[in-house]
């Protein structure tokens, strides 16, 4: 298959192979992937392209000429492997979120702790109201090979603020503007995913205010950082 | 906004630069912050001043130009970067406990799981009474954006031996004469708030007496390391 | 002891003196093993050998020319260096399955776990089902000196779609087409362990039904990876 | 205070200042310790001196020349930094030890739960039978300033196979005919007190029977590695 692309969409591909490989070192860093068990994904901005790690290749090796560009139903366009097992799902989450530049896929231990007992985490620290601005929900049950993890992500994060969901029995998928936040938001869950287990082992976290929490996610996700965003 | 400074202030503040990057870099290798959630300040002997993490910068980033530079109302005097979300809550510490020479701010895991709960960690182990002389206190719920969580800190820290304070919901504070003994307390507070929350898992740990824990922290506190403090 | 070999077998030899050195640092990587205690080994192809790490030589030091050669039998026929202690095990697993080529044990902390309690690790992640097809089962205790360990092991994956037994009292052995698959199953093994523990700890891990079992097993054992395996 | 040294003292003090520094960086490797709290001592052969980590000194910046040369009263002789704090306990162990060579102390986080609640380790996986032969005993509640430290790890080792003791409310000593030994120990204790919690959480461990803890002990002791000894 050849595809005719733009300058522009050609320089925006080159850019997200390079951050890709930065993001995904970051999945390692911070332990929420093993083997080669999670994936990052961005959005090409100004079309209709994402780029995704190939599957089954191991993180120390991935380079940026090893991401694979796929159309938005997850058919492979450009790159020689095969893309991401996963990326139906990021395809989905990409046709239906417009407003989404990046998807993260992990097992990462403590989120799929939650989803595998298929509850939420509820929303007991400053921390989570203000990057979740709420509990984080758990979506369905749902095998591989159709639309349906896609479509229980996307109905799932439709009804919360959380750029979090943790899919059961399985594990969880986060979005974001960019796929730098997206990896911010995976990186954040897994924190107080194992925060809250913990706290919980010894009895029962006391609960903040539903006004609190508005208040401090609204002030967080328009105030902090440089920039007024994160 | 200009400020005329003396060559000492301006040497300590450079000095201070330096020192608060090597003290961030303890943060992420006891692995008690992730991406930008937690700072380290320290009060700018000689002055009215306070040099603290920018907002929003990841650790690894952080060099000592990017240090801001605050009065002790929290305003930033010299730096192009915003200071950090927290900066209210360290300097309202630095205006209210003359002793104090550096704050630091996590979300460390087991601290933080205490906090949850608002529940002090129970003075059980002999490197508790060393460092911190009793039981670790809770400090109120109080959310960022007045001067409620410097209250809350210093209101906490005036009843206790303890240089940790476990703000409730929300994550640690510590204080010290400098900020190298803030880090070594924000260290040394994750260990133990995660000894004992692992002992507590199975059974209840043997209580130490007031008298040997009176003992313990005098002597600490007065004979340990080289120079007769820490 | 002198033996003649085929230049073909040499070169496989050497190949895999060279692989294992890279396979016992994913071990210390992921954190399988400490000290000295876990072990990988390789069939030699073609031949009725294998290779095997040395006894008591730490990971740091190991070389490709420490590895020690052996026969089936677990007597070394190549190599300056004791082999492992747990030579025997590996030799009786390759003697009695002859699809595998590699074989590691090590000590995991949340395998040795399930395995101290004498507790199949059940199929509640679609990690487990992809990975080990079923619940991850239980060998008996067997003390090291005879053929009860290798018996045991050979036993038990008789009788199950895993890769993986934790051996009752001791720690898990896995398997594989390679030793390099076989330690690719050590890591994902030693992670759900991990994972199925720690949301076991507040509640009950939802049951993932038969049928949905065996469909991700069959996928994921045809269709992962690059090349249709893993 | 001047002492005069035979050229072998000299010598042996000379290697066991590198190789304290070696073994101090296990302890990092393994983290056993943080900031500067725990320490390792060995024996000069051939007289009655001990070497030991100063006090107060970071595992980082530690070199060959910090270390603390000090008669087997606990009294410094060579160096100029003061030793370690907990080095009379150290030294009342070479005083009625004469088969120890090395002393290694932490505080390190499964072994001081245990410790906190005063509880043993029960002797329920093969690796804590191998190294430890038994259960893994508890020493008495004592007071850092006298000989009450050294005395409780004398008195509990001196009923057990065990070359770790679990201090009360304290954290574990463990000893070694060399200081590589008594690392050793230190490094295996943290394994098996971290596995045997993690098995305890979610049931009780099955019992070894005391024929197969004998058996595996002896082997291990006269068996394993290159040498016949560890």
């Amino acid at each position: 298959m050849t595809l005719t692309l733009s300058p522009d969409v050609q320089d925006a591909i080159a850019a997200l192979r390079d951050q890709l490989c930065t993001l995904h070192a970051e999945l390692t860093r911070y332990q929420l992937v093993i083997w080669t068990a999670g994936n990052v994904s961005a959005r090409v901005p100004g079309s209709d392209l994402m780029v995704i790690k190939p599957s089954g290749v191991p993180y120390d090796s991935l380079t940026p000429g090893h991401m694979v560009v796929c159309d938005l139903d997850g058919r492979a366009v450009a790159g020689e492997l095969s893309p991401s097992s996963d990326t139906a799902a990021h395809a989905y989450v990409y046709r239906h979120m417009p407003d989404v530049g990046g998807v993260v896929h992990t097992h990462s231990t403590y989120a799929t702790a939650w989803a595998a007992r298929g509850e939420p985490i509820p929303c007991v620290l400053t921390m989570i109201a203000d990057e979740f601005g709420g509990d984080i929900p758990v979506g369905p049950f749902a095998v591989i090979g159709d639309d349906s993890i896609g479509r229980g992500i996307v109905a799932t994060l439709a009804r919360s603020n959380s750029p979090a969901v943790l899919m059961r029995n399985h594990g969880p998928f986060t979005v974001g503007g960019t796929a730098r936040d997206a990896v911010k938001a995976a990186v954040m869950l897994e924190d107080v995913a194992r925060t809250v287990h913990i706290s919980r082992q010894l009895g029962a976290p006391l609960p903040i205010e539903a006004a609190d929490i508005d208040r401090l996610h609204r002030r967080y996700q328009n105030a902090y950082g440089q920039t007024g965003g994160n």
